[in-house]
């Protein structure tokens, strides 16, 4: 049982859209990612989807509306629900969510992550 | 869907050790808390809990050690684990954990709160 700094999981790792996993509780994660540029489009069928920002700033785009996140900001995104994640400059997102939530949802691509790491 | 401001939610409320739901996700609620003072010994039989400090300090004390958490640092208590959260200045924390968690787990007392409010 050990405590963790977030600050010190970011810095870890480089890569940028590879989640990692740095909690586990109740069948959920807790993970954490850098972004910069521009994700997919996807959604996550049963899955809803926590993102708040740690450091930086980005934009869950969603097909109706833009929704800007700075640090200290989270937003939802419900299950079923499209989104696309984008972060003009580097960005650290921590995310909340269940075991099972695979970071590009119903699309299978090469940026798809199937088994993200613990560190 | 709108996202969520945590020094906006922190805003909305003064009293300590009154847990306040503002996400729900996966069977899941995100809640904050402001702390000072000393919290009852507890344990969730069920629930792992996860605390992370966003402003301020805190200890979670445990049977055989002390956990400090500063901000940008979380902790999660496992199931069963007896845990006194401790915060000698306001602390603001926010937890996620099931729907159906208790804050003062086993122990009913004047400082539980059956039924947190939605902020």
């Amino acid at each position: 049982m050990e405590k963790v700094n977030l600050a010190r999981k970011y810095s870890l790792f480089d890569e940028y859209w590879s989640p990692k996993i740095i909690g586990e509780l109740n069948g959920q994660v807790v993970k954490i990612a850098k972004l910069k540029g521009e994700f997919l489009w996807h959604h996550h069928e049963a899955e809803d989807e926590f993102f708040m920002v740690i450091q930086g700033q980005m934009v869950i785009k969603l097909p109706d509306q833009d929704v800007s996140l700075e640090a200290g900001e989270f937003f939802i995104v419900p299950r079923g629900v499209e989104h696309k994640p984008v972060a003009e400059e580097e960005a650290h997102v921590l995310m909340f969510e269940p075991e099972s939530t695979l970071n590009t949802g119903n699309v299978q691509s090469e940026r798809t992550v199937e088994n993200p790491k613990t560190i």
